[in-house]
């Protein structure tokens, strides 16, 4: 019997030729992450262990991303025991401040995780990196501590889902789109403890920031992870941050996957997932008219360049609606300087955007635009749970970048149509 | 018997010809103000009284600067309220968001106060506007709804100090040197109540911001107020801004002083308050080597556009040394805005600050740069009371955005000297 990705990348970690859903096996980990929030729980639980060295700091990040800069002495003290673990653990990987980001995007930003890595963090969020071929999941911080003592951890072999997606995404549509529409058709549960692997030639047609945005939101649907085969464009991503060697894992033509969903993405429109379920899932023009107080672009799911592109190309020339709230947060010092560079935060700021360094902020009602009660936001992120943001009487909408863009100029959630010609932005949204 | 400046000012809202110090009088207040920590509690007062119409909803403005964007839900709680209020009450000077910014900043920068105004708000820093020849100071929020509801407000007519600084200021010294250099000659309760009025060639030599600046931190020295005298270069600064009439006072010949101060502008070198006191003021050369673990280069004291160009100039090509969080606030949107077309937000980012939408933030410990215990910070901010950024055992040091942007290359307290020539940065200071 064929193996799927997902089968391929464990069984290669756990020093076998095959493994099968539901078999329990101990593997080694390539990376072994953890946020502000997690890491100081880690920290303790090693202490707790009694141990006062890592099995190898080079297979360890830390990135200071949650509550960052820190919003109270709570948070900075979070830091200041991460940081200081970091220097007496000879943790280089260590991000806070300058030259760091968004967990989620800096890490294969600076070419930390590569296709075919076996990649475990202590955030829920940690299987982005199946948007470029590896295995990633999240965990507690129990057994990030003890991945960080021992550099193995173990896991249940995941059955695999096979998503495909037929003919050519259509205009203003991505990879939040493609994702939130399986969502909504699976279920915030309909991939529990399963690995999501993409298929198809409208997958292929998306690069890579659109693709690590669909495996970022695997654990919306509760999978395990999610996974998109690499390719040529993952090839040609990966070699231009990093010279490590790595292997490409490509399901077996017999692999055997759990169940299998067909998308037609010729007639993908872009959708919104409105309060207060990733899966209440529907199409913008069912929505479009409903009342927004802020509007956020940013975080691991939508903070990328090619988002804050496609907001810029949009908003060019236009104004946010006065009564909005309209926060940008680059998800890395990286995306901000090259957003500067490309002359994109300023059109944003022209256009009214309020412009941060990078955080997860308001994402998980940390910081930077938390909501009061009655207070709508449209966001480009992953979680629109009850009190997410805020006030547990707020209201959260999911969209993409581009839809949330318009939706900041005229007020009210909108189709990019009513506000941009695509032909017209086209070549912007393509730099 | 002559007046002086303030009690000119005093007697013309007071509808008097003459007030002397020590009167107790009633006065027309052109704008009350308040922020979205203090407006709330004023806002309950008016409920309390039973009021529900202001007098004049042209003469408020309310900036919603402290905590925005919201950092958590009270916050936002606190912010809804004041914009709920503004609405009912037709107050179209509500900002908060887009084309917003720190209070102190933006009233001016937009035009709302004028030489001769008598401005009351609802913060302790509203003495900043007798940078341009204005009376200005803080209250209360119980005194901001008293006014709100009726337009006037009482006061004592203070005693006026004369501060003459002769000379010309010297290369890297400005506002902020001059005024933490009084503040260290005459201490936190030096100026109790009085007018503090400013004189001399190396005065009128300063910029408008480098005079906002001097006002801004009366308050520090105890003093109710701060003023300058209009001249030409605020004649030019104010018409760019607002069309609005406006009268220039100036202290007779025969003005009475309570007391006087002479300063050597050509003896003053850039300094800093130590911890943890804005009057515990030394030269940078003797604390020079002092760690430092942040850096903070914004406020209603030093956020302004001249602020931003210092720091750049001395940052430019240089890189923020790796262990030290830079983090810059612009003070508005529009400061942020012109530094973006500029090329002075692309510099600070390149050279590693961390650069934020405007607001308070960490100058009041408020968030987006809290201190952890220990934590030392060099701040372009106005206070350093014993847990004012973050943990009561954290340290702040003040000084001008050119001490700290040189101290953020270094890691350490630097004198500017140490990091760049002035005769290569001059041109870029004064572009």
């Amino acid at each position: 019997m064929g193996m799927t990705i997902t089968e391929k990348i464990i069984a290669a970690h756990a020093g076998k030729d095959y493994v099968e859903p539901g078999e329990l096996v101990t593997v080694k980990v390539d990376l072994a992450i953890a946020n502000d929030i997690t890491a100081p729980l880690a920290i303790k639980q090693l202490e707790k262990y009694g141990i006062d060295k890592v099995h190898d700091p080079n297979k360890i990040a830390l990135v200071m991303d949650h509550f960052f800069p820190p919003k109270d002495i709570l948070s900075a003290q979070q830091i200041k025991i991460s940081r200081d673990f970091a220097k007496k653990m000879g943790i280089k990987n260590y991000f806070e401040g300058q030259d760091s980001g968004v967990m989620h995007t800096l890490l294969p930003e600076k070419g930390f995780v590569v296709p075919g890595d076996l990649v475990i963090g202590a955030d829920s969020h940690t299987c982005t990196y199946g948007g470029i071929g590896a295995f990633s999941t999240g965990v507690g911080s129990t057994d990030i501590a003890y991945i960080w003592a021992t550099g193995e951890t173990w896991l249940r072999v995941p059955e695999t889902m096979k998503f495909t997606f037929y003919g050519k995404p259509q205009k203003w549509v991505g990879g939040k789109d493609f994702v939130l529409t399986v969502i909504g058709k699976i279920g915030v549960d309909g991939a529990l403890y399963k690995a999501m692997e993409y298929h198809g030639e409208a997958i292929k047609a998306l690069d890579i920031d659109n693709r690590l945005t669909i495996a970022n939101m695997a654990i919306e649907a509760g999978g395990k992870n999610a996974v998109i085969e690499a390719d040529e464009k993952t090839i040609e991503w990966v070699r231009k941050r990093t010279n490590r060697e790595f292997k490409i894992y490509k399901s077996d033509p017999d692999a055997k996957y759990c169940c299998e969903y067909e998308f037609d993405a010729n007639k993908i429109e872009p959708v919104v997932a409105c309060p207060n379920l990733p899966s209440n899932v529907k199409p913008v023009s069912e929505v479009a008219g409903t009342h927004i107080d802020q509007v956020f672009i940013g975080s691991c799911t939508n903070g990328r360049l090619s988002d804050l592109r496609i907001a810029a190309a949009i908003l060019k020339g236009k104004k946010v609606h006065p009564e909005v709230r309209c926060i940008v947060i680059p998800a890395s010092d990286q995306i901000y300087k090259q957003a500067l560079h490309e002359g994109i935060i300023e059109i944003l700021a022209d256009a009214g955007c309020l412009i941060s360094t990078s955080t997860c902020g308001p994402c998980l009602g940390g910081h930077m635009g938390i909501l009061a009660e009655g207070e709508v936001c449209l966001s480009t992120s992953n979680r629109n749970f009850v009190g997410r943001m805020g006030h547990p009487k707020s209201q959260v909408y999911l969209s993409s970048p581009a839809v949330a863009a318009a939706s900041a100029v005229l007020g009210r959630i909108a189709h990019p149509d009513e506000v941009a010609k695509y032909e017209d932005v086209e070549t912007l949204i393509t730099l």
